[in-house]
């Protein structure tokens, strides 16, 4: 089985490593300015490039794969890439996995151990280029969760670009206060983390994902105030419960 | 030279331990149900108590110490215990230090070690008192920070209160929806750590800090909007660039 990874930054480059690592796929790595010609007779390609040029690749992936090829790209958002459908068997995925760092250099084969990767079907019916993606996912360590492309944007704006606005808002915040500079420690550093994202990608889901992220916020306000109002210790005890078990 | 401990929780025993640990002193710790006659004679008393029951203790303190005795308390929020003077000297105090657990066990004699340590003296001049508090702290292992208990505060909301009630804003508002529970990783768990604070100092502090709190709730409604209305990019570049500099 010969499979494509287009784009060798942090997530393909890790894809790579990881298929090489296995040992028993032909493996073809280009990155999206290389010759697509490549990728012929490619079984799986897996589209991991910037989320502001993947439509465009999927694109010209037309003219250099097969009709029976599954694609699939690593984009963090699902709607803006699942409203049109390709020559070849498109599946939209997204690794849940990431660190700080970007680029090939940072990228390391065990990267998806353990790590959800989302499927988010174009048709309702499993079939087999989808069975076949999963395996290829399981083998490369994630566990493999499937929904709708709204319900993961959705999802997406609540667990990682609202709190990404969030910690970079909250930096912001104490621009001019010296004090609050000298006295930030390791509670601000972790809430404040996110704003060390890769600025590129953050842009593109800013404003890929706005509308989202804008209902996330005013749900944020709500929720504020909310817990501001009255009782505030027994709410905190609850949300300090729901914490616990989201991360045991 | 006698130093007395009254709360032997995270702080309180982490300074008992840090005391005992450097040989030169008689130490006493004592809970705050104990028998106060134990700290007659103390030179220094450090009052490690929750906030709600500090100002009680700080009254009841005036029964058992000397008039030269210097007091100081350890309280998150320096405006309300600021308010008083005391017959002995109060020199009102906050070690910017803490784990996300709490109590004697969780306590350890390295806990200040490179921590800051804010002071926020009643009076402009510096005194011996002041000098001698000041050389203890030191030798528990942090760093003195000077400043106004107004100026402690207001930075206390912004890069401590406000992140926690956000933290435990965006818990909230994930839990009803399964899907972002499932999907939440490293960058929710980091944004969110605070929710896992004490409930009850964190109750003690969103009811005395309130107001700087909304303040600072404000002004963060205002720095997301401005940041999500254009040049996002660049800004977001200008962010990373700060956040950087503060944890090198």
């Amino acid at each position: 089985m010969k499979i494509g990874v287009v784009g060798l930054g942090l997530i393909g480059g890790s894809i790579f490593k990881k298929l090489r690592t296995l040992g028993k796929y032909e493996v073809v790595g280009i990155s999206r300015e290389d010759d697509y010609t490549a990728l012929r007779g490619c079984d799986i390609v897996f589209v991991c490039t910037p989320m502001s040029v993947t439509l465009e690749i999927l694109d010209r992936l037309e003219s250099f794969v097969d009709k029976e090829t599954i694609v699939t790209d690593v984009c963090s958002l699902k709607g803006f890439v699942s409203k049109k459908s390709y020559k070849y068997h498109f599946i939209p995925s997204h690794p849940m996995a990431g660190t700080e760092n970007s680029g090939w250099e940072s990228s390391f084969p065990e990267l998806f151990e353990g790590a959800n990767w989302v499927i988010t079907p174009l048709n309702d019916s499993i079939n087999d280029e989808q069975k076949e993606l999963e395996t290829l996912i399981e083998e490369l360590g994630a566990n493999i969760v499937i929904t709708t492309p709204e319900e993961h944007d959705k999802a997406a704006a609540l667990i990682s670009h609202m709190p990404l606005v969030i910690a970079q808002a909250l930096c912001e915040n104490i621009k001019d206060n010296q004090l609050a500079q000298t006295l930030a420690s390791s509670g601000f550093r972790d809430t404040t983390r996110l704003a060390l994202s890769n600025t590129q990608m953050a842009g593109d889901m800013v404003k890929l994902n706005r509308e989202n992220i804008e209902i996330a916020l005013d749900a944020l306000a709500g929720s504020l105030k909310s817990l501001l109002e009255d009782d505030y210790p027994d709410k905190a005890e609850k949300i300090k419960a729901l914490r616990k078990k989201l991360f045991k």
